[in-house]
């Protein structure tokens, strides 16, 4: 008999092609399938509560499966971690009723984004942070990101190519706030969008550098046309935080 | 006529065989002087405040050179950040009078020692701290860490094969505190034999573990015998982060 187990999975992105799946690259899912499958001897898929995208960081995704297994959460939780690099750290795994579904479950996501803003960049974490050099004005920014709150369609912000009619999100939560030379954007929606975050992250710096209003930046989200919109903020800034259920 | 220059470097070691140049391994000294010659086109040697091994990260190393140039401070300080990768950083460069030497001239060191004492690695800036699953004794390694103040003979903290006669070094701080689930010990001297504070750590690791007593620790220290201390704690966790003048 099947037993649902669900995983809460901390990484570092910056050595994969993200979480999903693909031919020919290294990604987070492949990885835990594999020492699932070591450990099981099965053919165990994962599903994931969404994909992040090639280079960025997960404090707290999440992932279940389905296994017809003896082993219980707690042989799975110290053989994974014994078996995944040390960039994948399982930091809980338990039982859960048989229809827990990652994705489909999922009420709301939070990510946090960090730019460092100095005028030199760092060696020692420079993994964990966008790098911007300019003097930003928080205080637009902050401006700006409270016209993120609420029920909106973010097809300005979303990935190019992606096909849907409509891409209405519910935020919930956008905050900015800076400690030493660090900006933290912390975020919370019932869904995101790809590439959703580092697309607002990329116009808000533009309101930051001057470059756009506070007025142009809400109505480039009124617009719903991405390519009004900055660029895409580099991956190595952007963390999953917490998935909620 | 030759001018004197001192940088302030800081780096992640993680990538390099420490700080100081040898054939067929990447190192700091070789790429910053292989930017300089490539900025010069001249064979700069590179003159550090002294070796960090390989693994092992700076905040603010310090070096000098000399060289006959028209370029200033400011275009060697750019012009290196441009030329180096990301993982190191000319932190300040300038001009400096002709009798400057990093490594003469230091009048003491500070390093750190980053631990993190929790049941579970992280995956995120895993490449900062010794992992420690079991619980550390926090009160026992500062009772511990205070027979270090002063001068004293650290032969037996010091990395075998060294062919000194004695090893007289003056600890003028040795602080050990903690924040969330990390342990930071900062220590001060006027110079640190090769692994000193590796082997110090590793000794203190035993202690806040109770392997070893705070009197063992102390009298392993009298013995000057290297052969009694811990083993070298590892490189990853370790700071060089000032040298003063």
């Amino acid at each position: 008999m099947n037993k649902n187990f669900k995983l809460t999975i901390e990484y570092d992105g910056g050595r994969y092609h993200g979480w999903q799946r693909q031919p020919n690259a290294p990604t987070i899912q492949e990885y835990i399938e594999t020492a699932l499958n070591k450990m099981t001897d099965d053919n165990i898929t994962l599903t994931g509560s969404g994909r992040t995208d090639a280079g960025v960081h997960a404090f707290g995704q999440t992932a279940n499966f389905l296994c017809d297994t003896r082993l219980n959460s707690e042989a799975f939780h110290n053989g994974l971690n014994s078996l995944l690099p040390d960039d994948i750290v399982i930091i809980n795994c338990e039982r859960v009723s048989d229809d827990f579904h990652a994705r489909f479950n999922s009420k709301s996501k939070i990510y946090q984004y960090r730019i460092l803003n100095q005028n030199l960049p760092t060696a020692i974490n420079r993994q964990y942070a966008w790098f911007i050099k300019r003097k930003l004005n928080l205080s637009s920014m902050k401006h700006a990101s409270e016209h993120l709150i609420g029920s909106h369609d973010f097809k300005a912000f979303e990935g190019t190519g992606s096909p849907r009619a409509h891409a209405i999100r519910n935020i919930t939560k956008a905050e900015l706030t800076a400690q030493d030379y660090y900006v933290y954007f912390n975020i919370e929606a019932d869904g995101f969008l790809r590439y959703m975050v580092r697309n607002i992250i990329g116009t808000l710096a533009e309101v930051g550098l001057g470059k756009t209003t506070v007025e142009d930046f809400k109505q480039i989200l009124a617009s719903k046309d991405r390519s009004r919109a900055g660029a895409t903020a580099p991956p190595h800034g952007l963390f999953l935080v917490e998935v909620k259920y």
